[in-house]
């Protein structure tokens, strides 16, 4: 096969996984959105099917021969042809370990797996989630063993979601936040608590969903590009750069929550939407790793979203739709109330400087699941006695516990530390941009958009062209350095607090 | 081949077309729904991509020899098989006239066209949608002179959506139409116009909302097998019989609108609902025809929906959330008010009297426009020329005009005849219901189960196992005849108008 032979079927599947990728997407985003509840079974048949050809594509001896050339012409290619071969040889190299019917039959399992953790959720349900949660766990324990049996399981699935991440960074990283965080988190429990009455109201939700709309226009986000749904767990997919999704769940007694999640998910849009035109279309289209992608969503959700301009500015927009609820309220108010720090359930409603902690525990409970040490059956016990352990308090049923989020019923284990990770990447961000730009100009300006630009430029236009590692360190200006992280979180909740 | 490989091959086509349907079904009703603006031409692209594939597989040598195979051993075929095999040889007959390419192209036209005419209807922009409505016809136009350069090319598009109908049963059918209705509605428009000021009020979409919950309660239909959506047109999608959707359009300003557009689609839903479990899976799982599946949704919303007894449910369900806009209403006056009759701009939301005039402008203009007698560009010109002669109304703008319907940017060219017809079954069904069940008693206890019972009994477990005529007449008990459509509008607008 000649180089060019290589680079036009290269080409020519690319095309072909981007439609089946797309049906895909599309039927997984009707599944988690809007489709009825009994139509998961045959979803999870449609599902696996298309799954199957997509198999059948990416392991083709043919595709095999085509990256093995351009692999050997390697010098010769552009860095844009090298990565495009380097990212798909991995997605290979993966799928070869599993073959076609288990991996079917892996993708219908994860279709059902969602409905039936969506209905145990709301049940407060384990038992009906547990076999699911089982046959998960099973499949990415024996991948793992396949694709590498002399590491630790738990890293070879880690290595999925970021390159080159393992125990040997998390470990050290996660206890230091204890080590550092728990302290404060004691002194902040021992002060007065912030008002936060004003938000103990009806905000209805078609109220709600308007303020919705100025948050988005707020992040420079156009509707045209980008559409929000509802769900139970609000997340972000993005099929192409004109068409990214996320969703936002609305509570009529939390208005800060769609709040934050809109701002959140806005900032995984944003990323999407970013990506340069010269890699639509080509497997370097998408976000580079799942750390990458959170330390977008984390930044705009606390490091702009929970900051004092932007409260300043959200304030008089919300009292526009709210003035019964937020009469007398003043922007401090609502800064204070929105940084509220206090030991709580649910990990998507928590403030910053507890929410590593939630994420600690899920990542400790992983790492025992995967390694064997903890057997599904044991996992609300542990849930409970780690959140007593470390956040010392009581988790009243599981619905608030081990069935709060999605990640594991679609099998993202390994997912969770990237949320700490791109916490704390976001912080080196802010101090790297705020030697180029007025950041906090632009916030109170009403306008996210230099903002964007600023990360557009240094790290969403990549899409998957740069290495996680090569992204990190251009947003961050230099390696990561997780004390940033921590020294942040002291000054901010030193200031709230008057510690 | 043997009739048993080419039974088991048919089973494998059916499955495998089944998945690419259902992925092409997602895409087009995501599109149709939720999807951002500028995702348009990328959808069309992956739609016409997978329509590609379902073209090559149904067109397949192979396939021609396995349904040669069945159809030579016809008699030895159970119904059922033999259907399957008739069904889709028609569908294959249809596609082998159609090039691969010239069809996928085709698939992709329809995805954006359906886009302009959406952004076109909000603009009132007939020309930006015109160039795109060209390309369909022509398509269309095409299409039927290769399918049979003997027939008139518009006679060809109507036998697509029903066996068998042609101009020559539906020129005499709105001849009719036009004949005994014209001088009732010109009686009723000198009568006093009923009181529908009190429709003339806010009514907040948000309880809009909870009352279709109520609508769909009330029609025995499960949310967890059939979802809601918003849509600028309302229409239903079915992927399986525990994967419907139906759509509607909120306006505050018209709750009856809502009203109307869920009790019609929720009759096409209950229709795809009920068909049989023997059928799934099957290319016989879908309705028969268009005009069997709308004498089912025009049954429920005209002769049930508007009915005295349907009032007399509805008004305390209404008055529960809209106890103000709807203080001293009584069933009566809310009876008038649905059934006001009057020239209108829009179809769908036309009383049943003047419903069937424009439709006839409808058909009237396809056929001139198939059989090249009106240019696209002379469109809006004839729509509004039509609806003067035939309504007396002047049509302000093309939004309220030639394009309100979104059928045509889907190349749905022949299919409005099928409202007509429909509404005229629905009334010879109803005759024949109501010689077995106690209709307007089940009405009034406030629940639908036994009339759709009854219509899965008759209609809805066949599927596509029986003609669109044997269903017809299953339904109405007997032939056609389009008098007693007549007959029973008289009747009801007589009273209605004390004529």
């Amino acid at each position: 096969m000649t180089l060019n032979d290589a680079l036009t079927k290269l080409t020519d599947l690319e095309t072909t996984l981007r439609y089946y990728s797309h049906a895909l997407g599309c039927l997984n985003y009707d599944g988690e959105t809007v489709a009825p509840r009994n139509s998961a079974p045959m979803r999870g048949e449609t599902m696996a099917f298309l799954s199957g050809i997509l198999h059948e594509k990416v392991t083709a001896e043919e595709t095999g021969e085509m990256l093995d050339t351009l692999l050997a012409h390697r010098d010769e290619l552009s860095l844009k042809d090298r990565r495009r071969a380097e990212v798909l040889k991995d997605q290979r190299d993966d799928l070869t370990l599993v073959p076609a019917d288990e991996f079917m039959a892996y993708q219908q399992l994860m279709a059902e797996a969602m409905q039936v953790w969506h209905d145990a959720k709301l049940a407060s349900d384990y038992a009906a989630y547990a076999p699911y949660l089982d046959r998960i766990i099973a499949y990415n324990r024996r991948f793992a063993a396949r694709k590498n049996p002399d590491r630790p399981a738990y890293d070879v699935l880690l290595d999925g979601y970021e390159k080159g991440l393992s125990h040997e960074t998390l470990d050290p990283f996660f206890a230091l936040l204890r080590r550092e965080l728990t302290p404060v988190i004691l002194e902040v429990a021992k002060r007065p608590r912030p008002d936060t009455a004003f938000l103990n109201q009806p905000y209805p939700i078609h109220l709600q969903k308007r303020f919705t709309d100025r948050v988005m226009e707020i992040m420079g986000i156009s509707r045209d590009d980008c559409a929000v749904g509802e769900t139970e767990h609000p997340f972000t997919d993005g099929f192409n750069k004109h068409d990214v999704r996320i969703t936002t769940h609305y509570h009529e007694d939390a208005v800060l929550s769609n709040l934050f999640s809109v701002v959140h998910e806005g900032g995984h849009a944003l990323y999407e939407l970013g990506i340069g035109d010269d890699l639509q279309g080509t497997v370097l289209a998408g976000g580079s790793s799942m750390s990458v992608h959170e330390s977008q969503s984390r930044f705009y959700e606390n490091i702009i979203g929970r900051s004092r301009p932007f409260c300043e500015v959200l304030l008089p927009e919300l009292k526009a739709l709210f003035p019964d609820q937020l009469s007398g309220v003043d922007a401090e108010k609502l800064y204070r109330a929105a940084n509220l720090s206090e030991p709580s359930l649910i990990r998507t409603e928590a403030d910053e400087l507890t929410y590593s902690i939630h994420v600690m525990i899920r990542y400790e409970l992983e790492k025992a699941m995967i390694a064997g040490d903890l057997k599904t059956g044991d996992i609300p016990g542990e849930w409970n006695r780690m959140y007593r352990e470390y956040l010392g308090i009581t988790v009243p049923d599981d619905r608030r516990g081990c069935l709060q989020d999605s990640h594991w019923s679609f099998g993202a284990i390994g997912y969770f530390p990237s949320y700490a990770l791109g916490s704390a990447y976001g912080v080196q961000m802010l101090h790297n941009m705020e030697k180029d730009i007025d950041v906090w100009g632009a916030v109170r300006s009403g306008s996210l958009k230099p903002i964007t630009a600023w990360l557009g430029e240094k790290i969403h236009r990549f899409g998957q062209l740069l290495t996680p590692k090569e992204l990190a360190e251009r947003g961050m200006g230099g390696p990561f350095d997780p004390n940033c992280y921590v020294q942040y979180l002291k000054k901010k909740y030193g200031e709230l607090y008057h510690l």
